[in-house]
């Protein structure tokens, strides 16, 4: 599958495209467990033969200096690599990914010019996909072999438009580096970061990444997303000690009552005056009898803001009502940190570009300048190692219709988006090239 | 097996008695599921031709008048008969004692007397047994065989007291009627109101009940045991609204948060000047993600009381708590309480025949008049029932050296004291008929 | 006392501003108790023979349709109202005042043209001057001789620009109607609701409102606050039972323990979306003595919201807090209203206005287009009463060198701001006459 | 005034005893301000010649050794002073008992014999006494005249019991040392610690208290008082930051909203299993704004236990809560205790005694063997004192008629019961000394 030659107007081959998006469709796997889709892509790029292929271990962090964060147990990771040598994946490729090493980074060297980067995630959702008649995927046979995963959010297109910018862009007359990064473990914003840090983004000049759908229609470009909120989740295991509650009701040191008052205490963190911050414990739970003063109690949190202060403030504030809660009912609480995302803003002269060149692609019919996410996801990682470098980033919106919303059985895509995203974000990266 | 001939002082046939509890223990079976163990007590009982035997429905108020507290679901009671009928008992039985109906009532009527009733329970609970070598039960065969249950509070034991009670009474000189209430579901504290209210108990004169254990050892009986408390469980079931925590916190009604509110609160509930009173929140669960504002949560509780006011003064408070922590975040708690018990108090003077008898009893070295349980168990229905209608009720405690703890994986009993509990029951239930 | 005629360029009496301002400096009066003030305000008017002069009752809405909110008691309006008199006050004007009906509103009829209008303040504070030999008052002999209160806001600044203004305007080439709003009562945020429902409003085409200082230094203007909070005060009653706390602790209903328990929700009430919330409880006390369970807990606190529907959304969420914290403990809670102000923003067409005309003013060296107050005032109800009959409103900053800050014993104004404050809001007033 | 020669069986004169009775109810004192009381008691001890007198600093253990608790500031104390010197008192023996120093211990030595104690209070209470026409004081002209302050407890009885035994042993054959202890500072149970710990107490083999009242009326004695619960009070100063609420709520340590947690978290302190507990926050108050988050808080607030250990249980799970509480909110929490008494029980011997005593005295009708108190009071103090050492202690309950209750404003006494206590307290110390 080699998509055909870029010239300005791009030209894409829309049913590769297409066909390569319901393979990774078929085959959706969780954060760090890409294993399946990882190795097609590299098989794609491979065939490319790209100037650098930079693979797992390679396209990441050393996981030694600092661990993946909300990486699933070994058990979990083999299931999911024996999955994926079954479908067809390469044995000694599945193992070098494991561990927190998936995803990978192609280069393509066209000649002087700057360094371009294009960021697109792949992983997908414990979801359990439609199988309505209704349901494209169903009805047309590529719906997820893997049952109760989903690519809900699209990262199968992603990946896709990675591989589609690749071919549009070898066979243009952009002039510089590309490189795409194909990032893991988006969903549990816990990939961006050791990608952030593998060192890969630090001669990037200007940063591209890109999200379809977000309630656009097909044809409908958005050339700058920002407002994106600075998340962080974590898990705090509360630790007290067990007695009949009615025997010894004063032997016990309740870790449910600790992690209760940690849960109506952490809402009560103030409101800052420099903007919006959020606070969730989304999932609880504790005890064995009704009759036991629990021992264990579990939760599972997150905090938000809408710069990286913002949210660091509210870890620290919950961090501090999480441990005097514990204390007041003379309980241990560890918590810990499974995911960060830090804030970030579209540079508004490279949505410029992304605007330009959209107007002239067919299909589009409508451009945003800027629109606000209001969530919070971990490409910002890499888009303030860019912009920390001197570098510019932008985060692009790309319209498609979807029948149910992102994270919903029933979220699908209109794959004409696919090669509109790809002659838009093409044509953007060679358009850089010709900046003054 | 038949029990032989009982005469003062009297004869046990201590071997029958080990062989038919250790049946009973290799087939451990939880609350409102006792098929079979149900069945091979009225297999015994039928062998001996009694004046009067009242199974399953018969035994109890009718299931309809009001519904059985912690009745399993259907599907998990059809596993427990399936398992029955396999084992051998008989089918068309355990059908009967479907729906909450398990137990059995068996009288004596041996001429002029006073009515005398005996209490006994007969259910396992949901813990898995020792294999280990220094567990007799392991060691010699008759581990329990329904894995995961466990009679690891002796009411094997305990069953096989009222069979060789019967025994022993029918070959004694007692005068009068005896009744033996074989009562399901004491573990969840659930099977002693629907016994007492089943009318069996309405011209009992006087009632034993009788616990194995309680960390007394062989060879001690506590004529008269007392301070129950009453008790109360419930379960809560929070119903909220979920929205994304980041996106929309204002619109969520956070169940988690309402839970969480609810728990720091009942336990401020106000101490009484009238005696002792307990609260716990045991068990909780709740929430999907943790960017998700949790539309369900889930608590299990209990109160208790030194009195049933008491209890019931706790009831009411933490239910007026719970509704309004739930009124608090627009939330909707839902209680059920799923087990009741009463307090009680033994009569002295049927406590002090007890420790007539047991002074002539071989084997018993040290008689303690009174002592407290300071827990719950629901003989205390039964209790009430007679001492309300004018009657005396006494709950004896028999010890005997059990290696682990009530309710963990080693408990086990002294079989030695099963011999002992027969003699000084059946000797109390005989000098009861000779009382001036 | 009468301000010299004003030409364009306007020629303003520094001194007589000064000698004014100096005056109300001496009686500073709290809200609903601006007794000597008005009648001040009234007496400097009507020796200006104006078209028409509205004073107390007839400058606000009728007291009996909406009870006046923080109105002090009927004694301590009695002592205010005594204390004019004595300073030289009219006392048959002083009972008009009386019952919440302070203030002042007067109008200038002056040809064809459009119908301004000008809001300014006139309340102190209960706080204690400051006596230090740098604190300007006491050191040039206008210390407050109201012990305990003062000016502390620059109020007595605002009546001073207002007069000035209506001087200015009078003899100048203005042309049209001009109403100068004296509104009592700012600073509990209870006298511009009653104002703004005067009637008076309805016909203001532009309304100007003023403050001094805000951190801003003398000769710096800024053209259009904007960024008011929306705010409520309020007080919350709670009454529940005593009992002896050792002897009888159930029969309490404990009013500390539910007040806590409201404090500690309020500020769990979720974050929104649409922008900033505010919640603060301020001031508590409660019960009589350690060993007694209090009957009666009262606090004060507050909402606030960047618009008056996030504002509100927090009052609808508190009081259902509040109500449900007071039914877990069987307690009742009444809430009273104390104060409101809605949210606003400046026009920017008005602002332009102020930042040109201020251009031309001696002493004028920083213009600011706009700037965020990030408070609350109820100048708001004024601006929204005209806005939403189709006028525009403004306010304005008039900067001025403060010592201490607001609402501190050393906060005072540089006098020359008077003048500075008058040329520019009479010449903004007579450019709006020649608007097309 | 000289209460004549008691013999056996004991003649009172009731007239002196109401005398001085009525001299002490016109002069209440609050506690360690016992100045006049002391004064009044310490002028008629030393007109009867006893053996020693300890006087204020003599009577109590040193206060350099341990602050008392509960010490009004010095000008409270001067305002006492000068208004005990003004009635009469002493100049010079006024200031000996300044500092926490007030009470007195008087000394009897008649022969051979076991050393007896007998300990009565003097404090008054900060209530205003009824003026009503029903009110004895008030209609026969010896209501307080310290307004605001009375005897609303009877310990102006009690003192003059004190006297009265003195009187009735020196004229007894009573053989053995008489000391009675004459104790400030009750009411704030404060002054019970220093007198036990004087040295006074070491060597008495047995010891009598005495309260008059406590809802039984004149004619009946309750010969041994138990169930006293052990008392702690305290005070507990939050103190945070203070910011604008509306401005920078992040900015602020929020101490109310420390003490709000502290107070809904120490009412949740898990019952125990040994015996009733119990906890109050009875009184708060904080902040001074409501827009102004609060810099302070102050909260006053108690813990009782049926036994000293429980008692001290609640308060090392309170202060841990407290502490917790704060830190939650970064606040800073410190806990004074400012009381402390310890559970006591009597002697059966000693109230034996009393009770065989009381029989033969005219005007008993009634006699009670036992009571439970259910409060507290620090003459358990002195109790324990004396039972540690090997003696034995018994507290005695001696009925009046009081028309209001005890610390109402309408409670009396019926002066016929002193008569009845002088003569019941005397005859048993003279029967201890006949004891074999």
């Amino acid at each position: 599958m080699r998509l055909p030659a870029l010239r300005t107007p791009v030209n894409v081959d829309a049913d590769a495209l297409t066909e390569f998006r319901r393979d990774l469709h078929r085959h959706p796997e969780p954060a760090w467990c890409e294993f399946y889709t990882t190795a097609r892509i590299v098989e794609e790029l491979r065939a490319r033969d790209l100037d650098e292929l930079h693979v797992g271990p390679d396209a990441l962090e050393d996981a030694d200096d600092e661990p993946r964060m909300s990486l699933p147990e070994q058990a979990t990771r083999d299931e999911w690599k024996e999955r994926a040598v079954d479908a067809g994946a390469d044995a000694d490729l599945v193992d070098r990914l494991d561990g927190g090493n998936t995803g990978a980074v192609a280069v393509v060297e066209q000649g002087e010019g700057p360094t371009v980067g294009l960021r697109v995630d792949i992983d997908g959702l414990p979801i359990l996909e439609s199988d309505e008649e209704d349901h494209v995927p169903a009805a047309e046979g590529f719906r997820s072999e893997n049952e109760g995963y989903m690519h809900a959010c699209g990262h199968d297109a992603h990946a896709t438009l990675g591989l589609g910018v690749v071919d549009a862009v070898l066979d243009s007359d952009f002039s510089g580096t590309l490189k795409v990064f194909f990032q893991p473990a988006e969903e549990r914003i816990a990939g961006g970061g050791p990608m952030a840090r593998s060192g890969h983004l630090d001669d990037v000049d200007s940063l591209y990444a890109v999200h379809i759908g977000l309630d656009h229609p097909t044809g409908e470009i958005v050339a700058g997303v920002g407002g994106f909120l600075a998340a962080s989740g974590f898990k705090v295991e509360f630790t007290g000690a067990s007695a009949h509650a009615g025997a010894h009701p004063e032997e016990g040191d309740n870790a449910i009552q600790a992690m209760a008052e940690a849960i109506t205490s952490i809402y009560a963190v103030p409101r800052h005056a420099d903007g919006p911050t959020r606070v969730n414990a989304g999932v609880v739970d504790g005890g064995t009898a009704s009759n036991i003063i629990a021992e264990q109690a579990r939760m599972e949190g997150e905090v938000r803001g809408q710069s990286t202060e913002l949210m660091e403030y509210m870890w620290e504030e919950t961090g501090r009502v999480i441990d005097a809660a514990a204390d007041m009912h003379d309980v241990d609480a560890e918590r810990t940190r499974n995911s960060r995302a830090p804030s970030a803003e579209s540079d508004a002269a490279l949505a410029a570009v992304v605007a330009d060149v959209a107007d002239g692609v067919a299909g589009v019919d409508s451009i945003m300048d800027h629109d606000d996410l209001g969530g919070s996801e971990d490409a910002t990682y890499l888009m303030n190692r860019v912009q920390e470098q001197g570098g510019r980033a932008c985060y692009v919106g790309l319209g498609t219709d979807h029948p149910g919303g992102h994270h919903t059985p029933t979220f699908d895509v209109d794959e004409e988006s696919l090669r509109i995203g790809v002659e838009t974000l093409a044509g953007a990266i060679e358009a850089l090239s010709n900046e003054e």
